[in-house]
C-alpha cells in the first residue's frame, strides 16, 4: 500500500468512529434511557480519547510527508487531513484535556443558570471558559488574530475583517427594513388554534419527503431540540412538535432536512473521508435556511402548505392563501434567536458576533457581559430584557466554547440569499412547482451546484461556483427588502 | 496511580467502549435506517479494530504482572483480565482476522441458504468456518480437548466430560417424559383467536414492569428477533407481536426481561468492570428461563395473565384459568427450538451439543451433517425433517463459529431448575404472590442470591452458593416430571 493509501484508511476508520460517536449523541437526545446519562458520559469520553489519539497520531505527520496525491481530489483530502492534524497538534494535551472538562461542568451549570435565571451563577465557569479559549486561540493563531483562529473551526478561510465588512454593510438595512416593518399599520395575524401531534407529525413527514429527505438513509424521531445527525449513508434528523404552534415542527422539519439533504447529496465517492462531510457551518446553514425560508416560506410552497394543513386539520381561522403567506412570515421582535423571524434574526445573530469578539479581545469582560447584551439588545429590537434567560443566558454555545460558531449562522443566510439568486434565475418557472408542493427543481439544483461536492472546495468557492459571483450580502437583502416591503406594505 | 488502579482504569475505558458496540448492535436491529448497513459494518469493523488493540494492548501484560491486588474482589477484576487477556493474546493476529472475515461471509451465505433450502450453498462455507475454529481451538486448548478450549468463551470452568455426564443422565428421563405426555390422550387446544398488536405491546410492557425491569435504565423496542442489549445502567429488551401468538410476544419478553434484571442487578460498584456483566451463558440463561418458565408459566402467574389477557381482549375462547394453563404449557413436537416447549426444548439442545462435539473431534464431516441430524432428530421427536431450514439450517450459531455455546442453554435450564428448588424452599408463599401477579418476592431472592454478584464468583459457585448445593440435572427433571405429569395426567 502506498502512503497515501495507508494514511485514506487509516482516516476511514476515524471517520467511522465519528460516525459513532455522533450516532450516540443522536441516540441520547432520542431513545436513551433518563437513567442511562452517568454512563453514556462515559461511552462517549472513551470514544473521544479513542478518537483524540487517533487524529494526533504521529503515523499522521509521516505519512503525510510520504504521500504523493496522484488526482486534485486526493491533493484535497491531504489538504483537509493535514489542517486538522495540525491544528490538533498544536493545542497542547494539557488544554486540551482542560477545555474538555470545563465545559462538560459549565454547561450543566449554564442548564441550572438558564433554569433558574442566576448569571452570576454561570459567570465564573464562563470566564474559565473564555480564557481557555483564548488561550486555544493563542496556540492556534497564525496571524496573531485570536477571532481568525476560533473561526476557522467552523468557517475554514473565514476572517473577521470580512466577515464585520458584510456584517457592516448588512446591519444598517436590515434595521431600516425592521423599522419600516414594524411601522407599518399592516396587522398580520397568530395562528390561533390548537393542532393535534398526529397530524403534525404525518404534515412533517410528508414536507421532509416533498423537500427530499431519503428515509432509506435516515429517520425522524421527536426531540426536544430539532438537529440533523450523522453523514453518509445515516442522516438522521429530529422535530418537536408544540399544539398551537405547527410552524415550529413544519419548519424545523424543513430546516433540518436542508442539513441532511446537504449530508445525504455529497457525492458517494467521498463516503467516510474528510470531503464527505459538508464544507463548514456556513455553507451547511445555507442550505438549511433556503430550504426552510426562501424554498418553505415562500407564497408559491405557502400556498400548498395551506392546502394541506387544511386537508390535515380542517378549518383553523385562516380564510385564503395570502393571509396565510403573512401568517407563516409575521414579524415580531422577540428575546430568543431560535424563534426569530427572517428579519429580526440576523440582527440577534450579529449582536452575539460582536460582543463575543470584545470577549476574546479582552475588551468586555465577563461581569459586564449582561449589561452590554441588554443596552445592545434595547437598541437594536426595541425591548428591554427582562431576565437573563431570555437575554445573555439563552443560548449553549458560549458554555462549549464555541466562540466563532454564531456567524456562521448569518453566513449562512447571506449564502442562501445568494444561492436563491441564482436559482430564480436559472429556473424561471419555480414558484409553479412549489406551489404543486414540488421542489425538486430546486433540491436538484442546489445537489448538482452545492451539495454533491462535500468538503471538495472552500466554502466561498463553493457559492462562486454555484451563483457565478462571489458571495455578498446584496441579494439577501434585496430578497427581504421585497418579500417583507410586499408583505407588510412597506 | 498504582498499577493495579492504571489497568483499571484502561479496562474501564475497554468496557465503556464494548457497550458502545452493543448499542450500535441494537441500533441496528431496531432502528437503523434500511440503507445504512454498509457504513454501519464500516463503523463497527473500525471500533472492533478498536477493541481488539487495546485487549492486546501489551501494557495489560505489564501491568497485571506489577499489580498488587488489595481485595478479594480486586484479585477476581485481575482474575478476569488475565484470563481474557491471556486468551485473546494466543489467538494468533492473522487467524483471528480470518476468523472476523470468515464468518462475516459465512454468516451472509448460511441466511441465504436457509431462505432458499440449500445446503449445499452453505457447506463449503461451514467447513472452512469448521476449520479455522478448530485451529482457534488448538490455539487456546489447555489440555488437548479442542471443545474445552471453545465452551471457555460462554461458559467459564465448564467441561465437555461434565456436560456430558449432566446430559446423559438428562436424557433418558426427558425422553421418557416426552414419551408419557405424547401418549396422553389429553387435548390441550391452541389458542385460536386474533390478539390486536397494541394490546399485546401494551401487556408486554405490563409485564416487563412486573418482573421487575425497570425502564429508568433501559427500553423496549420491536425487533424481529427479540435479544437484550447491554449493561449497567442501560440495559435494553426487544419483543415482537404475532397475532395469533400473543404467548411469543408475552413470555419471549418475561425472558428478555430476566436476561436484562440480572444486568441491571449487578452491584453497581462493578459498572464498567469485568465483574460488571453476568458471569456466563448459562447463568444468564438461568435467569431469563426461570422468569420465563418456573415463574411465567407456573399455574399460578398464568391464573393472573389470564386475568390481564381478558381484560385487555375480551373473551379469546378459553374459558376457565385451568385450561389456560395447560394452553401455556401445551407440547407437541416441532422442528424449531426458538418455539419448543418446556418438555422438548432440552432435547433440540443436547441434539446440537452432541453433532458439534463430532464436528470438533473430528468424527463427524460437514457433508455428513443433516444426515447425522435427521437422523437424530426423527430419533428423539418422531418427525422426519422435511428441509433443511426445518433442521440443521435453522440455527445462526454455528454460521458464526460460535461452537460451545448450544449447551448453554440446557444448563441455563438446569441451573434455574435449581435454583427454582432453593427458591420455592425459601419462599413457601410464593404461589400467592405469583397468583396476583406479583413476581417481587420471587425476583428480589433471585438479585439477592445471583443477579447482585455479577462476575464475583465462577458460574458453578454462583448456584452452589445460591441453593446451598452443587449444581445438577435432578431439580429440573423433578419439576418437569411434577409439572407435564400433572398438565397431561401422566
Amino acid at each position: 500500500m502506498s502512503a497515501y493509501d495507508e494514511l485514506m484508511a487509516f482516516q476511514r476508520e476515524t471517520e467511522a468512529l465519528g460516525q459513532v460517536m455522533g450516532r450516540l449523541g443522536w441516540d441520547q437526545e432520542t431513545v436513551m434511557p433518563p437513567g442511562a446519562a452517568e454512563q453514556r458520559a462515559e461511552e462517549m469520553a472513551a470514544l473521544d480519547g479513542v478518537l483524540h489519539r487517533r487524529r494526533t497520531d504521529p503515523r499522521i505527520g509521516e505519512w503525510l510527508e510520504a504521500a504523493r496525491p496522484e488526482s486534485a481530489e486526493a491533493e484535497r483530502q491531504l489538504h483537509k487531513i493535514r489542517h486538522r492534524f495540525e491544528r490538533t497538534r498544536r493545542v497542547p494535551e494539557k488544554l486540551s484535556a482542560a477545555l474538555a472538562r470545563t465545559t462538560s461542568l459549565a454547561h450543566r451549570i449554564w442548564a441550572e443558570a438558564r433554569a433558574t435565571d442566576d448569571y452570576a451563577l454561570f459567570a465564573p465557569k464562563l470566564a474559565e471558559v473564555l480564557g481557555l479559549a483564548r488561550e486555544k486561540a493563542a496556540a492556534l493563531s497564525e496571524d496573531g488574530n485570536l477571532y481568525n483562529a476560533l473561526l476557522d473551526d467552523y468557517e475554514p478561510g473565514a476572517t473577521e475583517a470580512e466577515l464585520e465588512a458584510m456584517f457592516g454593510a448588512l446591519r444598517p438595512r436590515l434595521v431600516a427594513l425592521r423599522e419600516r416593518v414594524m411601522g407599518s399599520d399592516r396587522e398580520v395575524p397568530r395562528l390561533g388554534w390548537r393542532f393535534d401531534e398526529a397530524g403534525q407529525l404525518a404534515l412533517s413527514t410528508e414536507l421532509a419527503r416533498a423537500f427530499g429527505y431519503d428515509s432509506a438513509h435516515g429517520r425522524i424521531d421527536k426531540a426536544v431540540h430539532p438537529f440533523s445527525s450523522g453523514s453518509g449513508l445515516d442522516v438522521r434528523i429530529t422535530t418537536r412538535t408544540v399544539p398551537e404552534d405547527p410552524f415550529n415542527c413544519f419548519f424545523s422539519t424543513i430546516h433540518e432536512v436542508g442539513h441532511a439533504c446537504y449530508e445525504q447529496g455529497i457525492d458517494a465517492a467521498y463516503l467516510l473521508t474528510p470531503l464527505g462531510r459538508g464544507v463548514s457551518m456556513g455553507v451547511h446553514e445555507s442550505q438549511s435556511r433556503i430550504y426552510e425560508n426562501q424554498l418553505g416560506r415562500s407564497r408559491a410552497f405557502t400556498g400548498w402548505l395551506f392546502g394541506r394543513m387544511r386537508d390535515t386539520f380542517g378549518d383553523f381561522g385562516i380564510g385564503d392563501g395570502e393571509t396565510f403567506y403573512a401568517v407563516a412570515n409575521r414579524c415580531a421582535p422577540g428575546f430568543i434567536r431560535t424563534e426569530a423571524d427572517e428579519v429580526h434574526y440576523n440582527l440577534h445573530v450579529l449582536l452575539r458576533f460582536d460582543l463575543e469578539r470584545d470577549l476574546i479581545a479582552g475588551r468586555l469582560e465577563v461581569p459586564d457581559l449582561p449589561e452590554a447584551w441588554n443596552a445592545r439588545f434595547e437598541a437594536d429590537f426595541g425591548l428591554k430584557v427582562d431576565r437573563p434567560s431570555n437575554g445573555v443566558l439563552q443560548d449553549v454555545h458560549w458554555s462549549e466554547a464555541l466562540f466563532g460558531y454564531f456567524p456562521t449562522y448569518t453566513l449562512g443566510n447571506v449564502y442562501a440569499g445568494c444561492l436563491h439568486a441564482a436559482l430564480r434565475r436559472d429556473v424561471p418557472d419555480l414558484d409553479a412547482h412549489l406551489a404543486r408542493g414540488v421542489t425538486a427543481p430546486a433540491t436538484a439544483w442546489l445537489r448538482e451546484k452545492v451539495q454533491r461536492y462535500g468538503g471538495l472546495y472552500e466554502p466561498r468557492d463553493v457559492i462562486t461556483r454555484a451563483t457565478g459571483e462571489a458571495p455578498g450580502e446584496g441579494p439577501l437583502l434585496d430578497y427581504l427588502d421585497a418579500k417583507f416591503g410586499e408583505i407588510y406594505g412597506v
